[in-house]
């Protein structure tokens, strides 16, 4: 898309700290990270969501990131990394195009919020019903 | 693994709100739901997280996640799903076999807080300079 950021990256039209690139995928540096090797990987052909996304881009996005899992821990010396991909503003997604974060994290370093959060009991008949929803159109 | 929690429920040992099984695949709500419809989808074979988890386990999770999104849109009306997945202690991953949080919100439901950060610039040598670690081993 012309007015697609990441789009604008993966022609070299803006340029990126680039990390992994191969037919599907290209991987780069967010540079507003949320921890020291915050790293976004995309695919190549504009999607703005899971919705979007081709199968075999999403399944070419996640052979890299457990590439990507190893290369943080080895190269970076993380003791954990979060994944996080949100779809839709309503979630807070802000580039309208497909972006799976890696954030790795080392114990010495602050705490991650993004995937901290208190454990609060449901209702248990809501969550039935819900359930049931979801399961029917599965 | 026997004192694994989520092994057992994939047995039936324990019960809980089933959405979707496959052969490869189980899901079922979170009973304690950071919203409405926050639903796991977990590997049958027991794998700590995304370094150990088979690629055919991975990519079968992901397919599924893509139905799941649809599913969350069109059976409980989500305007976004946010996708979260902890690997390690240090990123807060609470139960040691791999699970994909998928978190359905509504706009009307109260803002999340797990993919909302400041956006802080970072120090854009230090991002070079870990940019080329990381690829140099990928």
């Amino acid at each position: 898309m012309d007015d697609c950021i990441f789009c604008k990256i993966v022609k070299g039209e803006i340029p990126s700290f680039k990390v992994y690139e191969d037919d599907r995928v290209y991987a780069f540096a967010d540079i507003n990270p949320v921890s020291e090797g915050h790293t976004l990987i995309i695919p190549k052909a504009h999607a703005e969501n899971l919705g979007e996304i081709a199968e075999a881009d999403l399944m070419a996005i996640h052979r890299v990131s457990q590439k990507m899992y190893q290369a943080m821990r080895s190269a970076l010396g993380a003791d954990g990394v979060a994944l996080v991909q949100a779809n839709g503003k309503a979630v807070n997604q802000v580039v309208m195009h497909y972006h799976l974060h890696l954030i790795p994290r080392k114990n010495s370093e602050s705490r991650l919020s993004v995937t901290s959060w208190e454990l609060v009991p449901g209702d248990m008949d809501a969550i039935k019903v819900t359930s049931e929803k979801l399961a029917a159109v599965l």
